[in-house]
């Protein structure tokens, strides 16, 4: 069995029958497209949701910052995820896989397990896919769809002067983690490198240290038990193990009181941007709303970074930020709460020019100040 | 403008809204997901039909072989081609692409204005998209949608014993197609290297040729005048710009009678065994009835290649094979031909188990053998 033969043996029916069933699945992988009729159980006119999101080896991950069923895990969640960001309920998936020949197939084999247990979480049956070789670099693209009821689509262009701005959870989680796990594999690596010295070997190469590297053994992902040590588990699992709002979604969703909606995939100051320009409005977050965790806050303080930095240009959190009419903001609050999700009343939307603004509002001796924020995006590894 | 900003302005609004709206877009790009509906003027019931694909640099195209404007036509073709596979209209596509830093953002307005050009071609709406950046290679990953009559999608498991099997078109050009290109590119860099060999310079590098590579300039497409001159320009073409049976496809599905469809993107005789693996028959393909190309029969005998290997195991063109009901195989190809599509009748499907045999009936005075094919698929550069 070859390599794409063994693939097409990870994922031909891997899930039940009656979770493709649910979701209206005819025909799943295997033909030269799969077919899909409307899920079961819908009442009125559909509307279909589709998106993509990509992820690559050195790009988005290595091999320090994230297992590889992490990387099948995320590279879901990050679509299901936008899916949410529209108010849908997701469906279905493609995956594309383009994989190195230095990947064994064992760590792909790794990579759909962590796939297909998010599929698993979402309900989302995963209906085609293409596996093609790659010269140096993993790349997983996914397709999701989701279905929304006609006309009901929540997109970031409905914001109105007045309305409550919320999200669905902290922001900032992932990209701490990230932090964590890339200072936890540079530890790792100089303790690798002084722990080889003693061994001295057959002296330098003329070509420098990055001859050698070919022959170096692949790093292993930081360990989990390393971040439990730290206290950075909570950020290190929102890294790698990002959970989708969509259950948050649905819920607000059915309000109808929802006049925006994005996730975090870009940072909190970025999405606000987002909402902010397609609304004409202005969005106005109060430094004192913004949910900050604890196990953020202490690691921000143990590297002396200002956590606020993280909040606000962090990405891949998968949150949802969001307006909702300002009368129904609380109530909405108490139904999510009730559901035991997390609701965060963080700022309002103001008449325009386009902008987002912070309010420092902390201070409660000093003057508040409204300082405005730069529309700039997350960058995995600051290149 | 930074790059990825530069790539959302050549994607944004470049559709025309008549287009978008005739495909029944709610939302295009630009939010978190794409929102459609049922396309206008669809009566009765409708299936989705959700397929992928990807290309990658260095495993499916080079410098030499495909100029941007190629890559990105030929990304989408090979798509829509699976629709047309099922029987179905391409309505949407979702395009992921991942670009290295060496890749200058005109080369990939380039790979754009192909993608787009295919996509006014056959109509589809650009829905979606995900632009990354990528270490080294270019990856292109696209996601098609079409619709079929519900039950209506045509696959592979529906071949009976003695239906016709069918081509659309000669298949091998392409694999013909790619040998010219690659023989010419390796003879442009031979003369390259001649002229460059006079001028001295500073001697070898102690690294050998490879060293070089990088500093040389890029290899530029094998260029069309290249191929007219060879008398190849056919061949070249259905490398580059793979024309999908999208019409032949409408006017087979609705003829009802046929049991099974799939296009030739992996090579004749890999495709055959997968319509008689899943419908559980023999193929009995007629050597004497393969539609050959008089250009490909030119430019084998000159390069003194086996036209069938091409034929059979060659792959990408695109065109369908599938079976009919063998009572009505005339009246299809007449039909098809009456609108200038080509239909050839090359075999029949016969009881089990299930294989693929070549009928070698070519030689009118010795006895007509019958050679089993092996399955085995299309590999672009031999790797």
């Amino acid at each position: 069995m070859d390599e794409f033969a063994r693939i097409r043996h990870w994922t031909e029916r891997r899930q039940s029958p009656a979770l493709l069933a649910s979701q209206g699945v005819v025909l799943g992988i295997g033909d030269d497209a799969a077919v899909v009729g409307t899920p079961p159980g819908e009442a009125g006119a559909l509307e279909w949701l589709l998106a993509v999101d990509t992820m690559v080896e050195t790009v988005h991950f290595n091999d320090a910052t994230m297992a590889e069923e992490d990387i099948g895990w995320k590279a879901l969640a990050a679509n299901v995820s936008d899916i949410a960001a529209m108010g849908g309920t997701p469906r279905h998936a493609l995956v594309s896989i383009s994989v190195p020949k230095t990947w064994e197939p064992e760590r792909v084999r790794r990579l759909y397990d962590g796939l297909y247990a998010c599929a698993g979480q979402y309900g989302v049956a995963v209906i085609g896919g293409d596996t093609t070789s790659s010269p140096l670099h993993l790349v997983v693209a996914v397709t999701v769809t989701g279905t929304v009821a006609a006309g009901r689509a929540i997109c970031r262009a409905g914001a109105r002067p007045g309305d409550a701005v919320f999200v669905t959870g902290a922001a900032g989680m992932s990209a701490a983690g990230l932090h964590f796990l890339l200072a936890a594999a540079a530890a790792g690596e100089a303790a690798a490198a002084n722990a080889a010295q003693p061994m001295g070997a057959a002296g330098g190469s003329p070509l420098g240290a990055g001859a050698a590297a070919p022959s170096a053994p692949r790093p292993r992902p930081v360990p989990p038990a390393a971040a439990e040590a730290a206290g950075t588990a909570a950020l290190v699992q929102a890294h790698r193990r990002p959970a989708p709002s969509v259950r948050a979604a649905a819920l607000l969703a059915a309000r109808g009181s929802v006049t925006s909606l994005d996730d975090v995939s870009d940072g909190l100051a970025s999405e606000a941007w987002e909402i902010a320009q397609a609304s004409g409005v202005k969005l106005a977050l109060r430094e004192s709303r913004l949910p900050k965790s604890g196990s953020l806050a202490a690691y921000a303080h143990r590297c002396g970074a200002d956590p606020l930095e993280w909040i606000l240009y962090g990405g891949e959190d998968y949150v949802l930020l969001g307006t909702i009419a300002a009368g129904d903001a609380d109530a909405a609050k108490a139904e999510l709460e009730a559901a035991g999700l997390p609701m965060y009343i963080i700022g309002e939307a103001e008449a325009g020019p386009a902008g987002v603004e912070l309010v420092r509002d902390l201070d409660v001796r000093g003057p508040v100040r409204r300082e405005p924020l730069a529309k700039r995006g997350y960058n995995h590894f600051g290149g």
